[in-house]
């Protein structure tokens, strides 16, 4: 290795880039690639078109992955899967996932351009469905044979959706169990992804090294009161359940930064009920979650929350009911992937702090059968899944950069 | 006047009480008598019909106004006005309003049987659309001249409803007009009614002396802050709107208490905007009123909250917009209907306390026209507009007897 180490194309990464940011872009409208679409089926194709022209071979599974690979010189070789997903959120921005295929992409062009012989196969992929609207994960879930026959009975949009968008594809069920892949095969997974967050930006620092994916518990929680007519009931004989969801929003604030510090919450909707003007509020409807990156941090943060929900409808004399509606364990990465990733960046001369993922990815399936890691580059103003999502080219280069060098690394020490 | 004051017959009282409650009684679906609806107008054709074997006269105005008169025998005799209305909300209960025309109706025949000589015709009125499913204290509005175009252009639920229910009571815009009575004409007002809060129960006390109506000032108010994905945005680097909301429910709760005790407040409808667990919210729209029974105390209170949402908003980092939808004055009642009511308690040895009514009522229009007063009696659990409203049957007959003696008060002092 030299002094100076391996960098990828700017110019092609930067025009490859602009071209795939324009596939399904409407604009103020946002980005419209959900999966199975035809602006999402028009990327797939472009991506193993570029991989073709680069002069790599292509591949697409069972589960629809497509993949661009450089086959090792050496028998038996193990694969380093690099990686994200070129479907979008509707009406999202362009560099959720398309950041980190095309990264991988570009990693894989400059190892193979630099005449570099690894002891692995190197292959960029791109996941099938990695933001939900069939299943969710599907394709890192398919090739982690992490795919249940209860996940395909009942998929969050509905069956009829999931089979639709299968058959439209040319995929079965069958084939989404076939792509399962064997984890003594594989060498690692890491993935470059935008942060989706503030915190980078906010902290002056190039590049995120990703410590693990955030769990995440989630309740439905509902407080009943009593419905009276506001103008005739004295404040003090109320069983007012708005105030329930009010004590619950403000105390769950307090409660994650006091004793949760690395932890986040939210009550992202609720409503009251009956709901007009004059009647005190009888019902209080909220949904709930909370995420940590330790399992055990992650139970005890939900058991605080439900406490505090049952000592606030208490309180206020209200019932108080709740329903667990959603339970992901964390995904810590690997020590080896998140070394790698900070030994390229220090030989790059870059910032980087090590930090959680709030976020589900594609890395917290494969981290649970391969040695995974995340890079994460800086998001304008923190926003994602909107069309303002952005980070500057520059920072998109840089990581690209990162995971070029932490691939080399663990394709050379796995 | 003997030595024991004149009282009701409660045996014919509670019989006639027991009919009317079946009319538009659809048990726990409540009581369904909207203004012109079949069981309303069966209602209406009830109430003349036993004002007919009573011996009394009937009338029905220009704007459907029902009443039962016992005229006066002396020349030019004004009319004291003594009634509330037969229409009910949807699935509402049998006693709101109802209770008021049958008193009225009870205190009139019994006038009559005891030979009673006052010096004004008394007549029982049931008003026509107080509910306000066409259009709100319609009938009230009409007799006291207080209709205008402009509310007969824009009624809540639109035009359309409203020419339809007049036509098919055989009433149009023009009679409407024409059922206004010279104030010069009116002697004054008296209301019986259920509470519909809880007061009276709580405090054991068997009458309500009613100083005035509540004015109401209502607002739709909206708070903008950042949506952000909640799994990456850490909890101090949020804009999230529903922490204006809750803290303006906690806070407005605290405001009238601490700064406002003989008023009310509420926030009624709050929704959040995405609206799902993994997005902090942007948006918190409420729906807020409050209420006071003195016009500068509304003012001042309406000021305080717009202040206090101004602070949070402030607080939180969100943007805030209000809007005012509705104002109505309060309606203070008269002095000498008020000493009317609390003697005929005494006589009657009840327990009495004087108290706001947080409700409109008819009585909120005629006292902008002439001497008003209103009695409440004891609401079971403070149940209103609801299947489950109901007040005793001797609680029924006290008020019915209070609204007697004040009538006679108030018929030979005016």
């Amino acid at each position: 290795m030299t002094h100076e180490p391996l960098t990828v194309d700017a110019d092609r990464f930067a025009a490859d880039l602009a071209q795939l940011c324009e596939i399904g872009w409407e604009g103020e409208r946002g980005l419209h690639r959900t999966a199975f679409s035809q602006p999402h089926l028009q990327a797939r194709e472009w991506f193993l078109r570029r991989a073709s022209a680069a002069g790599l071979e292509t591949r697409v599974d069972g589960a629809g992955n497509h993949s661009a690979l450089l086959p090792s010189g050496e028998p038996e070789a193990r694969t380093l899967l690099l990686g994200s997903h070129l479907d979008s959120v509707p009406a999202g921005g362009r560099l959720d996932g398309a950041l980190g295929v095309l990264g991988a992409l570009e990693v894989v062009r400059t190892v193979k351009d630099a005449g570099l012989r690894l002891p692995v196969t190197l292959e960029a992929i791109d996941f099938t469905d990695e933001e939900g609207t069939v299943l969710g994960t599907m394709g890192s879930r398919a090739l982690a044979g992490q795919l249940t026959p209860e996940m395909l009975a009942s998929p969050r949009y509905g069956r009829d959706r999931l089979l639709a968008a299968l058959a439209g594809a040319g995929l079965s069920e069958e084939s989404l169990f076939a792509a399962r892949r064997d984890p003594a095969d594989i060498a690692g997974f890491l993935e470059l992804h935008i942060e989706q967050g503030p915190v980078l930006e906010q902290a002056g620092v190039q590049l995120g090294i990703v410590t693990g994916i955030r769990g995440n518990a989630s309740f439905d929680i509902e407080f009943v009161g009593a419905a009276r007519h506001a103008g005739t009931t004295p404040m003090a004989a109320r069983r007012d359940a708005g105030l329930g969801a009010a004590s619950l929003i403000l105390g769950l604030r307090e409660l994650v930064m006091r004793d949760f510090p690395g932890c986040v919450a939210n009550v992202g909707d609720l409503r009251l009920e009956p709901g007009a003007f004059n009647v005190v509020p009888e019902r209080a409807v909220l949904k709930l979650e909370c995420r940590s990156l330790d399992e055990d941090e992650l139970r005890e943060l939900a058991e605080a929350v439900l406490a505090l929900a049952g000592r606030e409808a208490e309180r206020w004399g209200l019932e108080l009911r709740t329903e667990a509606v959603g339970l992901w364990k964390p995904a810590p990465t690997h020590p080896r992937a998140r070394e790698a990733i900070a030994h390229a960046a220090r030989r790059l001369r870059l910032t980087a702090t090590e930090m959680p993922s709030g976020a589900g990815h594609d890395a917290q399936v494969m981290a649970r059968i391969t040695t995974s890691g995340m890079v994460f580059v800086p998001s304008v103003d923190g926003i994602s899944h909107h069309p303002h999502e952005w980070t500057s080219l520059p920072d998109c280069i840089n990581g690209t950069n990162v995971l070029l060098g932490a691939a080399v690394e663990l394709a050379t020490t796995s």
